[in-house]
């Protein structure tokens, strides 16, 4: 797994191409004006705090909100020392990686996962190892097979809402399946809840950690649905990995951002997570149908791709034969971007998947970009 | 080294009891209302970039702004490859620690430094060996000594202007001094310059890294001089290491926020930095010099202080048999609050010495706190 994958998807295509490549929200569902609006007030109201460095855990109105945006969103409440404010959900899985898992641990992870998430582990000498999926997401019985055979690994690392890169969501049923066993095998599950409120239609599953609070930390972020403008999240769970995360917080930026905190708080005190999010979700939802229908229009007989019902990604496999890496360059050429699925494999899988974002483009381009990924899928074939 | 410790400054003292801990800026220097209308000025222009993800190395047009202001404030604009935008000075300090040495290896730093420096190279296993300072800072003789006779560390950390904890500047004729004994060893010299552009009075001195561009990697912050409200600072150095950073960053938080890097690049190119830092710079050496002065009225014989001329802190040594840990709680008691010496040593140094802030109180407030400082002294002498 590389790095400079990472990078380039940060830094985008180039001029002209069409973008199917990061997790990117489409800005237009973020509130510019009301943004402009609340930091306004806020440091009109509240500068000594918004201007000055917040504690390590964050600033006391923010995790307020924040524990009583848990309650309401996912039925619980946290206590206080369950609860570590983030800059963003990347680094709950970097601080997680650094202190709840030593050198040469296993973490199992799901076949495949997000790049980061595998990065931040390589990054501190862990090793990932995939448990295989299906289409209602991880496959809980392999993993508890693997449980039960092989070394106990430091953490369980599953994405269950809107899956980063397959766009697959957990299964009901497999949920508290998931929870019990690894209750029963005395390991901590880290849950990825990115793409959780932007589930397309209807209410979105129970969280795992509403599951099992005591055995499971959970990695929030406000990039898919505030804007990854700020760097902001949450990590709740167990207090004794929460204090952990805290102390290595303190060395990786001391602090999120107080601004960035008290402009959320303000934000979703205000409502506006109420009347923005139907919309994001409601637009998401309609790239999705429309990519969908092109893909079915263009692709040729062979390739397949998951069916989301939440966030940003379908993944798409070819045909045997043919290499989803080897044709990047071609795709670029022809005018659409593309992550190869072997980016998000800590095995050799995925050399025929790619991951498609449908979140950045209107409905136009992504007819127009399924028919330029058609063409190359066609010439290769 | 305890993080706790960093926690406890970034929390601040109990409600009632005078700050002089935390390296904590006074918000009133800061440009609340041009802040606010920046902010509302860049959502407006620009908010496809300020409310998305950004590349990794940072935002380009901030960092075309970070290049010339180099050039402008340190007499050489860095090549793009030799600069990276991070989430404060914090950041790439740990990232240093993670990617530019291995656990196990030793980096020489000032006796005392930088306690968040001292749990970024622990918190990757990297060994610190203090080096002693005098009046003029690092003692680059005994640097010399220690080159040539032991082990070669993997790096050489120093804080030349307004040291933290001491207040010490180094001294003009050691920097060139300094540059050249970490080139003729090959060693890296890591550039802390959080309190460079914070000169009492006067310009600062020349940065290690305008001195050696190809053998200094230069973290800054924009804490001190814009505000911690935000997390945003830069690394320069030489084009390898700041690869190597920027992979690591990928998985830190994978990018610092846009909508600070424009907002401060706004700001930057409005020349708000010139109109404000004279302020700030004469409101810091009005507090220090009220603070000095109350420190002769009220300290009894035997108590000793730096004298700094940039930055927020002194350095102050009790008179022998005095412990400035054990001293901590009741000085608390007594209504002020400041950090042990120890929390800054690597080695068992520190024990009579105390950091005191006077950057977050007004000088009336400084002098009641050096006040009920000399009680605490004065009944435990």
């Amino acid at each position: 797994v590389s790095g400079g994958e990472l990078a380039r998807i940060l830094a985008g295509p180039p001029p002209g191409v069409l973008p199917l490549m990061g997790g990117f929200p489409d800005v237009s569902t973020f509130a510019a004006g009301e943004i402009a609006e609340l930091t306004a007030q806020v440091l009109r109201d509240e500068a000594a705090v918004a201007l000055q460095y917040a504690p390590v855990s964050g600033v006391p109105a923010f995790r307020e909100y924040l524990l009583d945006r848990q309650a309401h969103l996912q039925g619980r409440r946290p206590a206080p020392e369950e609860l570590l404010v983030t800059s963003g959900g990347m680094e709950c899985l970097t601080l997680a990686a650094q202190v709840l898992a030593q050198p040469g641990d296993t973490v199992l992870v799901e076949g495949p996962t997000y790049l980061g998430a595998l990065l931040a582990l390589q990054a501190h000498g862990v090793v990932a190892e995939a448990v295989p999926m299906d289409d209602d997401g991880l496959d809980v019985d392999a993993l508890a097979q693997r449980l039960a055979d092989g070394p106990r690994p430091a953490m369980v690392y599953v994405i269950p809402d809107g899956q980063n890169p397959t766009g697959r969501t957990l299964a009901g049923p497999r949920r508290q399946a998931l929870v019990d066993v690894c209750r029963e095998h005395g390991v901590l599950l880290v849950e990825d809840v990115a793409y959780r409120e932007l589930v397309h239609d209807g209410e979105p599953l129970p969280s795992l950690w509403s599951l099992a609070p005591d055995g499971v930390l959970q990695a929030g972020t406000f990039s898919k649905v505030f804007t990854p403008g700020v760097r902001l999240g949450w990590a709740v769970g167990p207090a004794d990995a929460i204090a952990r995360l805290a102390e290595a917080k303190g060395t990786s930026d001391q602090c999120a951002s107080a601004l960035a905190q008290l402009l959320v708080t303000a934000y979703g005190r205000g409502g506006h997570f109420g009347t923005r999010l139907p919309d994001a979700r409601a637009l998401y939802a309609r790239r999705w149908h429309a990519f969908d229908a092109a893909l079915r229009d263009a692709m040729p007989d062979g390739v397949t791709w998951t069916v989301p019902t939440a966030g940003f990604f379908t993944w798409l496999t070819l045909p045997e034969g043919l290499d989803a890496l080897a044709l990047r360059d071609r795709a670029v050429e022809h005018g659409v971007a593309y992550v190869p699925g072997v980016a998000f494999h800590c095995d050799d899988g995925g050399t025929r998947d790619m991951r498609l974002s449908f979140s950045q483009l209107g409905e136009q381009d992504l007819a127009r970009a399924a028919g330029l990924l058609a063409d190359v899928v066609r010439e290769a074939a």
